[in-house]
């Protein structure tokens, strides 16, 4: 398994007038964990995208545990656990300041080639760096 | 069942560089699906939030079939297939301008005392305005 | 002067915990306003952009006047009361529901080449649809 | 004059189909900047609101001088240039990887007792934070 942790503050443009962040919100950590994970491991997502490999959502999963709230500093944790084939899985834990999982994403992305437009296998570039993490 | 359709037009705020919708987005859209599904039954949610009944999302799961695009106007039919009880549940169907279907969501809230902070059941009155579809 | 009016309903993804909408959300706003203009003329955004024709902002003033509350169904007024240039700027008016004003925004774009990466003139068909309100 | 600077990665979910960072999604970034200027000064935003006082934003004004680009690294400079009086007025200066200003926003802000819903005077104690650098 590969996994990286990343930090968010909740902003104000996050929340709503519950004073919880809006459900729509924690699509992007999920983003921001999963990208920092691959930069983590060397991989740029503006790199693939310059190079044509695109990485469209296809499916998420979101369980809402406890609400963020406004100007707490989360914890993302993002996790692999499957060697990706023509899709990747993400998982992100969530965690609020007192350490509590409050929030848990999995999300599933492809590998697109732009030009023509077809799903295609992970690039070995990311296999290979990934390696190592599942032995 | 009970069901209600509204429409939204994609906004340039809405979409990525790929030109798609950004993933996160379509949560607005379910939102407004089920806001205005509700107001078509005669509950504003608003009024309820005043009465101190939140609905906050308990879980959420989305399938990404096509992408929407940027000034798209898309179709966003909601969904009641199973009469609420502790919690609601809202399919939505997204379809894009051609009628084709291009994203499912599936949102489940519970009904919150805002004053005690406690789970409680679906309000009569809401029950109410439903029996007739579910008859 | 040329004018068209949009309406906008205030939803919880826009709001903030005073229950106000978040003040970086009234550029969403402007932006459906001056789309529809647009629109309302026979001129879509979509096109111009297939064109080869940008229109990034170069310059926005906002004033909060009085805040947006959820649910509310906002009146917008777009205005255009300068032919544009190789600037177009849009005045946007706000209104709730009680037809108070409560926001002012000024939007400035310009019109970009995309190939060229270079400011141009406003192309003669905005010119030609909006010639008949400023004679 | 006081200042603190941040910084901010540009993500997926900031960028339109330009490429650019919506117009839009720069009050964030204000609001980044000022809230982690006054959490260095030793105040924290969420205990202000907490004891009662708001900040509204009043008036805002944005400059696009350049654009910001998907994954880019921003610096964001934010400035007091002025003691606080019933309004604070943050100068917002953003530069991008390469140390270019591309933006620079002007936002005004109120006082606000919530109780009594009147505009009131910056309290002492963040006055008394900012006088060493108004000597």
């Amino acid at each position: 398994m590969y996994h990286h942790i990343s930090s968010y503050r909740v902003r104000y443009a996050d929340v709503d007038q519950m004073g919880y962040m809006y459900y729509g919100n924690y699509s992007k950590l999920y983003e921001i964990g999963r990208v920092e994970a691959l930069r983590n491991l060397g991989v740029r997502y503006r790199d693939m995208e310059q190079n044509g490999i695109w990485m469209p959502v296809y499916e998420n999963h979101s369980k809402y545990i406890k609400p963020a709230k406004y100007d707490e500093l989360l914890e993302i944790n993002c996790k692999l656990e499957i060697i990706p084939s023509t899709r990747i899985v993400f998982t992100t834990e969530i965690s609020n300041e007192e350490g509590i999982l409050i929030h848990i994403g999995k999300t599933t992305l492809v590998f697109l080639d732009e030009k023509s437009g077809r799903i295609m296998s992970c690039p070995e570039m990311i296999l290979e760096k990934l390696q190592p993490f599942f032995e």
